[in-house]
């Protein structure tokens, strides 16, 4: 298995209220289907219904759709304002902020929203990790 | 707000045996402070304390950690036999297949397994999307 993913699949209750979301927030995709496919980098994030994602995949689709799912998204970025920036946009688009913007425990700058479905996203400044001019990240190496 | 993201972080029990499981398949990361990070790509996936990870982002920790929590992380490939042996290895490797690989409605073809800790992951060859050298994703434009 090469080092890599291809897709994040958000499962959401409301697609069209989704897609205002990302929408709000800058993003452009393409809806297909019934599901919104948004090219993100060398990845593509995509909105399903959560039902349908479930289903598709032999999971369970009955847990609630609240809750910490254990997973987080980052979204690292070039300085502080952008995370006061973006975090700010998102709870105007909609989203919860978990955790206002302040300094972090690895000397960084970062705030937490969860999105309308409560997929969680961590918005950073780390100057620790490399953000290409494409927004490509490259791991330090920590030893 | 850049169409892009930067980690996926995924909130483990057991750091040693969620570790463990990635390098099965072939992942190679470095552990830092009972934190283990992987480059994939551009991108980069976190394996952290779930707890840890839910503190840290303002989020409730006392969710199950079964449970579908509405996100799947796709990891395409260039062939169905690909498809076969990824979801075999991750089958060894102690995963729970919850569909087995077959054809999809999209035309192409596709298995999920999850992991240790019940992320889910959908190991699919889609000849609709483009898979660089480098493995990065290219979604079609479906006009």
């Amino acid at each position: 298995m090469e080092q890599r993913l291809s897709l994040v699949t958000l499962g959401v209750r409301d697609l069209a209220a989704a897609k205002a979301f990302y929408e709000q927030l800058g993003w452009r995709g393409q809806e297909v289907e019934e599901t919104v496919f948004l090219q993100a980098g060398g990845i593509a994030v995509v909105l399903w219904s959560r039902e349908k994602l479930a289903a598709d995949c032999g999971l369970p689709s009955d847990a609630p759709a609240t809750g910490f799912g254990g997973i987080v998204l980052a979204h690292n970025v070039r300085s502080q304002a952008e995370v006061d920036d973006i975090v700010a946009a998102a709870r105007d688009a909609g989203a919860t902020v978990t955790r206002a913007p302040g300094t972090t425990f690895y000397g960084g700058y970062a705030g937490v929203f969860v999105d309308l479905d409560g997929h969680a996203w961590e918005i950073a400044h780390n100057p620790g990790f490399t953000l290409a001019r494409d927004g490509s990240l490259t791991l330090p190496d920590f030893a």
